[in-house]
């Protein structure tokens, strides 16, 4: 038996990976019933990355850059818009229609309307979710039949596949990738094989395919020419494609396009989902309202599980969320944040980039891949000065994320938790040398972490000269 | 063909039946994508009764005693625990723990023990949900495998029926039967066949019955005979129990039996997954929470699936459903809205009985079913006096329900449609009869509704008499 798995039954990892996800399975948290559907029985036993990680940001008081939830003060209007749904009218307590609360729907149309080049009908084209969480698990019950696939794109974001698996389908994986000597310096840098998708297509079998655009966690703004070769992909072999657009209000002055709304392309509106939500747009996630756009029978498709999902969606905040963006289309407010956004992006750059974590500049969203290569690996006796215990876990990536927060007290994400457990080019090669900081958070907040990296690598740099 | 179906494919139906299911399938409302997944064809394509019912009662103006939404004031304090979470502390804007936010889950935990006579581990063996929908959904999906059987009781909560269809399961329905003589007084003379429920099992194959109790729409509140009855078959054939008791606070004096928690029972715990609902309890239905409460390893597959269906649910309404939990403790909430409902019971019992509409008087929730047999068939040109159109729907219960709204400009809810369109004993016999009224209205509109069916059944009456 492997070493590691050894550690992990014996328990001897406890003490340095309190939530690692197979000691987790094994003794604080629960084991699933036996009686457990299937479906559950084919999913990640460990819950995400993200209760890993946030546990282990709290246990060591580190700065948390993992989980991308903002931290920046919410906007007056937006706080003004919740309290009055609140108390203006008692009927915004109770249930609203299934399909999306009206005003909500005729908002949405607006801002909409330009960007996808069409008018839109707020009753037929458009239906309200909980979060873009449930647009997407919805749409893809909607759609996909067991043993469909869908591409998707690594590093990718993780409901995507547990989603696909939950229908009975079969997420099948394309990678975005960066130059091979892992040279990128912007987000630009990381390209799709076309030819790679089209390997991945079996006719007849493949349903669907996955574009995040502007792309969590790599930031990249896909340009008109990618986005055309993928519709033109998805036309000859007439795929649905689920166009995660939920970081479209967030692309920054230097990003190399501006952000295309895969539907607005030619023929695409007809085959394409625009999921979209009310957590990144207003820096609200907590709201947990997102959205589903397209042709009448796709959303009446996706309608007909949604109204035995939630049924509807928290009305008084789908109220609010209709007053702001009716009042964000003149008040500013989203040049207003992405200016904002891109002097936070800017600071972490330069952090990163003054303690020798690599940064590539990402063109849109609110996270960034850094280059870890620097860091001495805390498999190595020798780099884990300091540790109470070796990590032997296989995968470089978590190693360090982990290490940063014990050591460094800054939690970032391990990347390689976007990746197939099983594709060991990924998980090594790519995710293995990047750590994903998220900058959606106040500013005293990133200065906190500057604060603690520059004093731990000035330490390193320290030992080492010693 | 049927002449009923060729009525409505002519679309001869339209005016007198504007959103009728198969008229909305084949104009107005779009049609399902011929991409959608199988489980989507399998459900009714047109809709809920609700959808049908809302659009009639407002096309006509009437006063909607069909869903079940409350009316009422919002209590001070509800609405202040909504408005503080929203300014007191920003990051209750942002993700909560996909569990359940700490505080709800601990304001439960305190709710729900002494019901139990446990302690509950608020960690462990409680999820919050996106109302009690979603609980029911995720628990669902979280146990059903495509084959697997769950017992309903008829008449049923329609999302009992979609949800273990879309799992691929199998919904094999019992009813509860009033005396064959229509001669219901009390919700209590509904009765269970408990050698039903036997013959209704498969062995290794049924895998879960879903017990609601108060029952909606009978007001049944079970006694611990009936409870333990059901127990006992859990027992015997190993199935897990759906106990949704989302109606649990609004139990009155009159009843037959308090509320007992069928996960109370002996032995019940380890196989029961209890639903709740803040929309029921606080009367906010808008606000989108439930809950399921169970064993550890229970509420861990529902976890397992809740994680990628909405991820968590909204953070500033959870801390506010646990602020509400808190004072409700000690403010005399429940005792008093207890009170209130039942004074609107009386009312809306005493009026129905005044025109001559039968109603059984319900022990908890707040529905009352009432024998519409008094009432001339519309089906009937005789009856049908002032109606247009001659509604030929082969179900009684609708055409009076549709009847009673374009007429007497009141609007209750059909109770076929919780009934399974293949059994037509219930469909005719039982359901046919009767009609929904809800009474969480506020009282200004039961008094208009008294109004409007006291003005229309004395014309009625003196129609006759010419």
């Amino acid at each position: 038996m492997h070493l590691y798995l050894q550690s992990v039954i014996k328990g001897s990892l406890r003490t340095s990976l309190p939530l690692y996800f197979s000691v987790r399975a094994m003794s604080a948290v629960p084991r699933i019933s036996p009686k457990s559907a299937g479906r559950v029985n084919s999913l990640d036993q460990g819950g995400t990355v993200f209760a890993e990680f946030t546990a282990l940001a709290l246990a060591h008081k580190a700065v948390n850059l993992g989980q991308g939830f903002p931290t920046l003060p919410i906007p007056e209007f937006v706080t003004k818009a919740a309290t009055d749904a609140l108390t203006q009218n008692r009927l915004l307590h109770q249930y609203t229609r299934s399909e999306g609360h009206v005003r909500l729907a005729k908002a949405l149309s607006a801002f909409y309307e330009d960007k996808l080049g069409r008018s839109l009908n707020p009753l037929t084209e458009i239906v309200t979710a909980v979060g873009a969480c449930e647009a997407i698990y919805s749409t893809i019950q909607a759609f996909i039949n067991p043993g469909d696939e869908v591409i998707l794109m690594q590093p990718f974001y993780d409901s995507y596949p547990a989603s696909v698996t939950l229908a009975g389908g079969i997420p099948v994986m394309v990678s975005l990738r960066p130059p091979s000597d892992r040279s990128s310096k912007t987000s630009d840098d990381w390209k799709l094989d076309f030819d790679e998708i089209r390997r991945a297509i079996k006719p007849g079998k493949t349903k669907m395919i996955i574009v995040n655009n502007p792309h969590n966690p790599v930031g990249k703004v896909f340009t008109r020419e990618e986005l055309e070769a993928i519709a033109q992909i998805a036309t000859e072999y007439d795929l649905l494609v689920l166009a995660d657009e939920v970081y479209e209000t967030l692309v920054y002055t230097d990003s190399v396009a501006p952000l295309i709304k895969f539907a607005s392309l030619p023929g695409m509106f007809e085959r394409t989902i625009t999921v979209g939500s009310v957590g990144k747009m207003f820096g609200v996630t907590g709201w947990k309202i997102g959205w589903a756009v397209g042709a009448p029978d796709i959303i009446r498709s996706i309608w007909m599980v949604h109204q035995y999902v939630p049924f509807s969606v928290v009305t008084p905040l789908q109220e609010a969320t209709a007053v702001c963006l009716e009042q964000a289309a003149t008040n500013g407010y989203f040049e207003r944040t992405r200016a904002e956004y891109q002097q936070l992006r800017d600071k972490l750059h330069t952090m990163l980039s003054s303690v020798g974590l690599t940064p590539t500049l990402p063109h849109g969203g609110y996270f960034i891949l850094a280059d870890t290569s620097s860091l001495p690996d805390p498999a190595d006796a020798n780099g884990n000065a300091g540790a109470e215990e070796v990590d032997t876990d296989p995968r470089r990536d978590y190693r360090i994320c982990r290490f940063l927060t014990k050591e460094a007290g800054v939690t970032a994400i391990p990347p390689s938790a976007f990746y197939d457990p099983a594709d060991k080019e990924g998980r090594d090669q790519i995710a293995g040398h990047l750590a994903r900081f998220a900058f959606c958070k106040n500013e005293e907040m990133l200065e906190q972490a500057g604060d603690k990296l520059r004093a731990y690598f000035g330490d390193l740099k320290g030992n080492k000269a010693d």
